[in-house]
């Protein structure tokens, strides 16, 4: 055992919500106090850092906007390896929830094999509480009783996601697809060959719960054109059932209340 | 425009996390300082009201174990309508996120309706965050790329979830069942029937993050007995897929590191 590398550090993966520095959770605010080192996806307010001490070392490690930088993930695996054996109090902060889409599974793998002790505190993800933010419900009892989370992103299936596509998709599924920078209208070209009606509500959110949050909704077939009109940037999130439908009539109502 | 009850108060649909107190957000904590009074369900761990002021009247609204008390959710939106009218700032507390399965976009919709100011402050979806701090990724890059949340009672449909049942399932999609009740079986039995392996691993766990926390796992055809035999108790979550597998590996690594 005289190569596991055990300096007494413990990481902590901490989910820094979707955007808004106050939707962390006190355990976190907690944790970011005492890190001695944290290493910090790209994607997260820096608004969150100020709850480090003065002392902590800030390790920026994120990559934006799609790019693949080759080896990212080793380095960062390198990097938690060393802080291990340095420091007591290793803080990976991640947007969202360290389990969603983030890579934390390979983190914990990494550290787990290498002896160092980890430990999840989990954020809010922008895919479920993102959208609460919103007023946008993802599940309903008359309308979804379910709500799929899928990569946005294509899988070495070259499938977004593990969506069961063979099977006629029905609006109320709701469906939130993660990160789909440039694949709008491919993932609802596929959504819709595979039986989810062409006018079921789409959304399409980018930085939400930040000043610049940008929002477009359009039926389904449509949403790739207007996001593009609307030259919508990552982070984004689309999601896609009658769900949207129903928050749509709610913010319309907002503005003339019924008379009851 | 008479009859719109407008007594100037705005209700807060706060999300209370799985259970550990500190899973709270800042943003919740925040206003529960502030708040009149509180409408909480019964799962939500009471040492959160700690951060209510000593004025703030607490109101206990839910049921538990799956009981079904009639009009409790139309007593609930009365009870909510009253408050506006004589208090500024109320607090409608749920268990994890209030638009998993809360039945939250019910009583937006209602308030809406009447023109009463909502706002949701997202918590920690037991079923997303709550296995996060187990450890157990729902997403995983080589395992895992999407994850559907459904309700583990019937639906008017009879099915468990909108799950599109009719596709052949597999242990790459990750599915978490909540509040499974006493359907742990049937709601197995139907996923073998649909294509998921009989040996797909099964995870279910009681009472998430609270110290009476209880788990146990199986593969999929055998959990339904084991959950018997471990006498599991509500709130519970169930979670099937390669992600146990990979959690349970995780587990048994951690108590002998590898020599890397």
């Amino acid at each position: 055992m005289s190569s596991v590398r055990t300096g007494g550090g413990k990481v902590y993966l901490v989910g820094a919500g979707p955007g808004a520095a106050d939707l962390l959770t006190m355990r976190a605010v907690k944790v970011l106090s005492r890190a001695e080192i944290i290493f910090h996806d790209a994607l997260i307010n820096k608004e969150i850092l100020d709850h480090c001490s003065p002392e902590c070392v800030i390790v920026p490690v994120g990559t934006r906007g799609g790019f693949r930088v080759p080896n990212r993930q080793n380095r960062i695996h390198r990097q938690l390896t060393d802080a291990a054996a340095q420091y007591t109090t290793i803080v990976r902060l991640k947007g969202g929830d360290p389990c969603i889409f983030g890579r934390g599974g390979e983190e914990m793998e990494f550290l787990t094999a290498r002896g160092i002790p980890w430990e999840v505190i989990p954020g809010i993800s922008t895919g479920i509480g993102g959208l609460s933010l919103l007023g946008l419900p993802v599940t309903h009892r008359d309308l979804s009783s379910s709500v799929t989370l899928l990569t946005g992103s294509r899988t070495a299936s070259g499938e977004f996601g593990d969506l069961p596509l063979s099977a006629p998709l029905s609006a109320s599924q709701t469906l939130v697809f993660y990160m789909p920078f440039r694949h709008f209208s491919e993932i609802a070209k596929r959504l819709i060959e595979h039986g989810m009606p062409a006018d079921t509500p789409a959304l399409c959110v980018s930085w939400l719960s930040y000043p610049q949050q940008t929002l477009v909704t359009a039926p389904l077939f449509q949403i790739g054109e207007v996001v593009a009109q609307a030259a919508l940037e990552p982070p984004s999130l689309m999601v896609v059932g009658d769900v949207v439908g129903f928050w749509k009539q709610l913010k319309a109502q907002e503005q003339t209340p019924e008379d009851v």
